[in-house]
């Protein structure tokens, strides 16, 4: 496993924001991410927390935009967010649409030629990812807690889903909750998992909560104002599936507020306040 | 005056950040703009804290990117975030480079063709725009402060220092502290004030004290790692002018701090303060 390559870094709220590329050997190629350390690594090795950015966003988007960095200082989280998607290797096609592709990875791992060879995002976020932050950062591995936002609110749902143990802690801001149910996330398993819907479930948050599986209580906030909300978000079928299954959810829905950074920013507190109650126990 | 069309809004901390454009009848063209309303105007009319922005930037930037709207909320602080110069009527060279013209009119009324057309920051800034906020916000426009980034640091302190009363309260991120002494500052004013250096004086904020004009008490943040501090900031000038004339300032110097957003939202919330502090007062 090669080092991280520093490609910026700024000073933020006492500790430091840094821009990173490395030789990914999941994705077959470059990939990037970006770590905020907060100033209470400069003691002790801190907790993880793993944010999952949605359609088109890249590494830089939740650092220049939540409003997180100011609250991970103050609790004394490290927060780490990947790029949404391969980008160094090209396939055939995967700049044709924003909602599929580039910047639109899904966290899934592909089983469908092209995409298998290189879009194993899950694989990525998961396993590769977190080994490298664990050998080049001041992270305390055995305390990590993954969130995301809309396409990464849902990967952040299923990477805890499909790794009972590996996560502490559980958030998402206005995932796609279904995506085995509306059209992005059918095109993009149509794509990456090909036509046979069964093999869909696996990677569809709220079918594997159908099947049994389980990850820490959710916190999920919805703006009811999303203009994504009624076709591609479904949060009602993940509460419904949440309630007959017995997985602990707090589902938030918020009258006005959009699908943007404004939202999530707005909420970014409670998030990051839900994540260091666990993750700064014990 | 007519009324500013909406462009979009979103809901934000349970208030509201807007974007605006209008037909500006001191720039001659639309001008757009940026504002964020606190919760507590569903209740009174609040303060206006206006924000300038730094070269390159538009009515966007500091909404985005400041992490501000939180504090704003909790203050209950109207924002207001103008664009950084003309757009809409375009000038020969005008995007030649980006430090002159086109996101970069430095808040000066300009004096020198072609620019004196429309190159009306300042009376924008400081005139029509207060006005125009007066009247279709629920603003309490005799409660106003401002502030601002790099150019639009030094904006705010001009603007103050040429309009004693107008601003309850004034604060800067990394002004350009005086600008007839550095090359960003020289460029702007020798196209859009002329060759004639004495009439410069007269919009830069370190030669204003020296003048004798004063303000209300200052408060600057600067970081040590800036990367245009030692050629284009200077404020050590203005920090002599201030204790020469007896002018309050309250310079804060910070160790490993760059240039960018991410020193500025570190600092944000004790802005946001120093203006509520006042702003909030009778």
């Amino acid at each position: 496993m090669t080092a991280p390559v520093l490609r910026s870094k700024h000073r933020a709220f006492e500790g430091e924001v840094g821009f990173y590329s490395h030789a990914s050997s999941e994705i077959g190629g470059e990939m990037r991410f970006s770590v905020f350390v907060p100033p209470q690594a400069a003691e002790r090795p801190v907790p993880v927390l793993v944010y999952l950015a949605g359609l088109t966003c890249t590494e830089e988007t939740f650092m220049t935009k939540a409003g997180a960095l100011g609250h991970a200082a103050e609790f004394g989280l490290m927060l780490v967010a990947p790029d949404t998607s391969p980008r160094d290797r090209r396939y055939p096609g995967d700049d044709a649409s924003w909602d599929f592709g580039l910047g639109a990875g899904f966290y899934l791992d592909a089983t469908a030629a092209p995409w298998r060879d290189g879009y194993r995002m899950h694989a990525y976020v998961t396993r590769e990812l977190p080994e490298l932050i664990g050998r080049h950062f001041p992270a305390r591995r055995s305390a990590m807690g993954i969130f995301g936002h809309s396409m990464g609110g849902h990967g952040a749902l299923v990477a805890a889903l499909r790794n009972p143990g590996l996560y502490r802690s559980v958030s998402a801001f206005a995932p796609i909750a279904a995506p085995s149910q509306c059209p992005w996330g059918q095109k993009a398993f149509g794509n990456y998992l090909g036509p046979d819907q069964a093999a869909w479930a696996e990677w569809d948050a709220t079918a594997l909560v159908e099947q049994g599986a389980r990850c820490p209580e959710l916190l999920i906030d919805q703006g009811e104002a999303d203009q994504f909300l009624a076709r591609e978000l479904h949060p009602h079928l993940l509460e419904a599936a949440c309630k007959a299954g017995g997985q602990p959810l707090t589902l938030r829905r918020h009258a006005g507020y959009d699908h943007g950074y404004y939202f999530i920013s707005s909420f970014i507190a409670d998030h990051i306040r839900h994540h260091a109650g666990t993750l700064n126990r014990g």
